[in-house]
């Protein structure tokens, strides 16, 4: 078969600002899976995205490509209504954790497909990696059944959904193309909606620790999303959530899994109370459930039971203790007031260089590794106790990571000179997008 | 030795339209050439520089960066001056034929590295490598040997000079990333300036022929070229010349040949004698010579003389008769008028298709093929009458030759409706930079 379009053409089309038929996307995804188009040609059409976009046709018919490239998923013979559910990823983004067992405790189906982290930003599938036992890999069947009986998984996507996802993303990884809206928004859409999910939320993180580093460019993310969504029937709904601190107070990988405990126990930090509560109310309303109120599943311990039968469906050892970490190093705060600004990401750059994370997708991360909080943004520190802890095996690593969180955090003295008193408590949710 | 920069750093810092620091620069190149900069990221950098530019610092240090991949010639040792000359590549442009050998009667030495020709331009060597028994390739020695004796040289560059710009060349060949300005100049300039020449003349092409379609893209590239020879200490000036319409009578190789023949001989096509004599005149200026006029050179037959010794110390032989093609097709004129438009893209595309030029570098070019005009914009034709013919070893190539010439042409009746009378003559020079 002779191709119909040439690599070479496609490039110049989008370097010179015009848009790529419908013919030169089907196509060039194509090739690319295939091998005809290669890494340096399709690195050099990604900076010429990056550069001068796409528009709202040409997004769509690439995102419709990725997913011709795999196989499609099929939840509809379920008994329950599926939701899923996206964050973009943000530093103590544990909420996957206890949000998927309680929506499934509310009656709806849960599957999420999830990935390993890289750099900066924890992946879910490495925290629950921590519990002794627990498996990411469930075959087809497997996690069908476990959709059913259950109601909740949490599992590594296949490489059979969407492979020119998953090679163009790897390409854009080291080639500085990692962030145009355009390709995020269609690498996301295109999983999920090969997944094959009837309903989806999306949490569009925006500060310093997500991709999006203003509301503008979070709000263009997550309005193109939700346009993907809806031209593919699925209905959509996105949050704009907070990323310029993190989220809890805990960054890493057992640290975040005991700290979800908290959550489904009934505890835990207000900030992923509040943003758990609200991803599950969207996502009971777009499975058309709203009349369950989440808090109340959280309240009489029926999340904390769909936890439970979820890890243990999946061979994780829920009674075992987590592992911790063997080196503990404390970071005082060096004066007496109010913490008025924490910053995500070198939270999260501290924890990636404790361990936590992982520089290559080959790295091993350390199960224990990661930041403790012991102050958020309008809490009162005093000067010599603690700020923070690091943890890690690898008491070496504790110099960097302290490196990491220099110019991080910003103390106002309660009266002196220049205090503008404490901060306004920060709103988790910024914004939303049907 | 660890990095001292990684290539996404360079890519997102031009991607964000910053400037890139001379260590960038320096990495980068080096890098690249030495495969720690893998393919896919230089075509994502090198998008990058294409649509967000470099400024003339970052040009400068990019060239003095690709000179440093490899070795630097010396002709400082020679007995006389020398001057080379380049052309961004027209169709129909085979100056390089007389105008070294003529140059070289006035007394200065003109050593010609070049290239073979790629897509619809032809390459120099092709066309000399179809007299029998010449030689292209000479080792370091000879060509100083030849340039001492004979004063003229025409021969491959070696693969010495500036390796990172071969290398990148061949990459922005097919990542549609070759139209750049800052990419052709310090392409153009790191082999010229490697090359160790004292000075040298620009032939910038203007017009459908040419890389650069329009006077304002030809002007920026040619002044860029001519201050990055400046900072080098390369007495540099350039000639913005009109590619719209093919240089004289033919394009093709051997035909090339007998038309340069031609002029050597005192006759040959108005528009090649006038750009010819132009040039040199530009190199014996700069080369300090310019009280010799080159027009006696071609009249009392000194440039022939060193053409032939220029071929014949390449193994050519000069009394051979040149290669013809096995098959001629004419294209005759659809009506009578004056020819008021001859385009010199769909010339260049139709001598392509024939077999004078190749597609792949590693594809043969055929000796005789090309295309003969019988009119240039200004002449008088006459309906039925051959326009232009064209040669191929292979008939089955003259339908899609043809094809190449529908719409490239137009003619005026003398006195019909809506005619416009003659064009005003050409100009072929269009400007001068220095």
């Amino acid at each position: 078969m002779p191709e119909t379009h040439d690599a070479v053409e496609v490039i110049v089309t989008k370097r010179n600002k015009a848009a790529l038929s419908d013919e030169q996307i089907d196509w060039v995804v194509d090739a690319y899976t295939r091998g005809v188009v290669a890494d340096e040609q399709m690195s050099a059409l990604a900076m010429a995205i990056l550069l001068n976009g796409m528009d709202r046709r040409e997004i769509s018919r690439w995102t419709t490509a990725m997913i011709a490239s795999g196989e499609r998923m099929d939840f509809t013979r379920l008994s329950r209504p599926t939701v899923d559910k996206h964050s973009t990823g943000g530093v103590g983004d544990k909420i996957t954790l206890p949000l998927a067992p309680l929506v499934a405790a509310c009656g709806v189906a849960v599957p999420q497909l999830s990935g390993r982290g890289l750099g900066h930003t924890g992946g879910t599938l490495d925290k629950l990696e921590s519990i002794p036992g627990w498996r990411a890999d469930l075959s087809y069947d497997e996690m069908m059944a476990q959709l059913e009986s259950v109601g909740a998984v949490v599992c590594a996507a296949g490489s059979t959904l969407a492979p020119a996802d998953k090679k163009l993303y790897a390409l854009r990884d080291v080639t500085g193309t990692v962030e145009a809206i355009a390709l995020i928004a269609s690498s996301i859409m295109s999983k999920k909606i090969a997944e094959g999910t009837a309903a989806l939320v999306l949490d569009v993180k925006v500060g310093s620790g997500a991709f999006m580093k203003n509301l503008d460019d979070a709000r263009e993310l997550a309005q193109t999303m939700v346009d993907l969504g809806r031209d593919a029937g699925v209905t959509t709904v996105a949050l704009l959530t907070d990323m310029a601190t993190p989220l809890g107070g805990t960054a890493g990988n057992a640290l975040e899994v005991q700290e979800s405990l908290d959550v489904l126990a009934g505890g835990g930090p207000d900030d992923v109370v509040e943003l758990t509560l609200a991803l599950a109310r969207e996502m009971l309303l777009a499975a058309g459930r709203e009349e369950v109120d989440p808090a109340d599943k959280l309240a009489d311990g029926s999340a904390m039971d769909v936890w439970r039968a979820m890890i243990t469906a999946q061979g994780g050892d829920v009674d075992a203790d987590l592992p911790t970490a063997r080196e503990r190093h404390q970071v005082l705060a060096p004066s007496s007031g109010v913490l008025t600004r924490l910053d995500a990401l070198a939270v999260g750059m501290a924890a990636w260089r404790l361990g936590a994370g992982r520089a290559r997708k080959e790295d091993p991360v350390q199960a224990g590794a990661g930041v403790v909080l012991h102050a958020k943004p309008g809490n009162t520190v005093k000067e010599g106790r603690p700020l923070v802890t690091l943890h890690s095996d690898d008491e070496r690593r504790f110099a960097r990571a302290e490196q990491s969180l220099e110019g991080a955090f910003d103390i106002e003295a309660p009266a002196g000179p220049g205090a503008t008193g404490a901060p306004a408590p920060r709103d988790v949710i910024l914004g939303r997008l049907t």
